[in-house]
């Protein structure tokens, strides 16, 4: 039995492109890293074109895309990226944890951001979205956000992944 | 140094099945949809068994379950499914982010959708779940939910991917 | 055309690592079981050193960690795993799920622990993050922690996964 043959016998009906023995397609993992400025607590970044041009680039047809942020005073999510919805879950976040709460972080450093921790802890720092043929498989009315909770102005890095073949 | 050979070199002693020469086993992307009516905020459904059936299907042994819902007014998490449990998540999502309230969101678009938006971005629109031998690694009590929180009916696209060799 | 020229051509200038035909890189995907005994409601772990372990013993340089727990009362995200921030972590959900409230789920079971439910379905089961050269992408104030929302001691299952090449 040669190769192709084994690769044959091996594609049950129905899958997508198996990790082929052709050059045609494969597993692979792509890692891009991608620089953010934020203004501080509340500020939003809508980071769907990077992890569009992302997938676009890698010629990766199916897979996750993964987009992670460094640090644990900022989170990403989904959520339709218009200034009304991003403002009212910044409010809901303020009264779950507000920004002038009383914080035992702040005891520790002598930081005031222990609101921002809490609200990254919350949000969570990663948000992984399928694609295939090449799309990102969001709704229209649905983007990647980064938010930053900090309380001061950040540079941060997020990390965009590409796994899929 | 046949192929044979170069895969009998490089794998490391430990590791479970690297992406194979032979056509056993092999990185693989499976991709489903799956539609889902809902009737509107506080809806929920289990959706283990669409995972559980697609990653059965697909051959795949070891890897990764992603559910990921398409719309940025639904979300998705692991809980114990039953009535109780999902109704005190709803209670705490409707003290969060009260479905009468305020929101800017309304001013945008007309819409009285606002809390869902919110509520939608703290949930997540995915979880991943690491399966073995074909068996997704939940607990008895744990399944998949996706949870409608917009505040009509709706017909919500589920994405499951399937990700592993 | 032999493997080793199919390789050459199909690999795109800027990818890194697609599954090889040779014994250098596989997507391959690890998985391992790891028991953490906890204290109950409000205890935390730090299970970055677990997750590294596994990236690093796995020889898979470039990829993603997912860290699941197992269960329906305890969850994982990222923070700054200091005691500060996990106790004012805490006292948010507190707020949000009081341990001594009143839960539906009280009523099916009997059992006393609704606010465990409600409060890991908040935070989620997992956290996936991106690692390259073998390195996890986390910052250095940024830990990956496994949250108990149960009201008594539990024995838990953390799965970690890695899937790269």
């Amino acid at each position: 039995m040669n190769h192709r043959d084994a690769h044959a016998v091996a594609r049950p009906i129905g899958l997508r492109k198996p990790c082929a023995l052709s050059g045609e397609s494969k597993a692979m993992v792509i890692t891009h890293r991608h620089e953010i400025s934020t203004s501080g607590q509340g500020d939003a970044h809508d980071i769907t074109p990077v992890v569009k041009r992302v997938v676009g680039e890698s010629r990766v047809r199916d897979g996750l895309a993964t987009a992670f942020v460094i640090g644990s005073t900022a989170g990403i999510t989904t959520i339709e990226f218009e200034p009304g919805a991003v403002h009212d879950l910044d409010v809901v976040f303020e009264d779950l944890a507000p920004r002038a709460g009383a914080y035992r972080h702040h005891l520790r450093w002598g930081d005031d951001n222990g609101s921002s921790h809490v609200r990254a802890a919350l949000l969570g720092p990663s948000v992984t979205v399928p694609f295939k043929d090449g799309e990102l498989l969001l709704g229209t009315w649905q983007q990647i956000a980064l938010f930053e909770f900090d309380t001061q102005p950040r540079r941060r890095e997020v990390i965009v992944q590409v796994f899929g073949e």
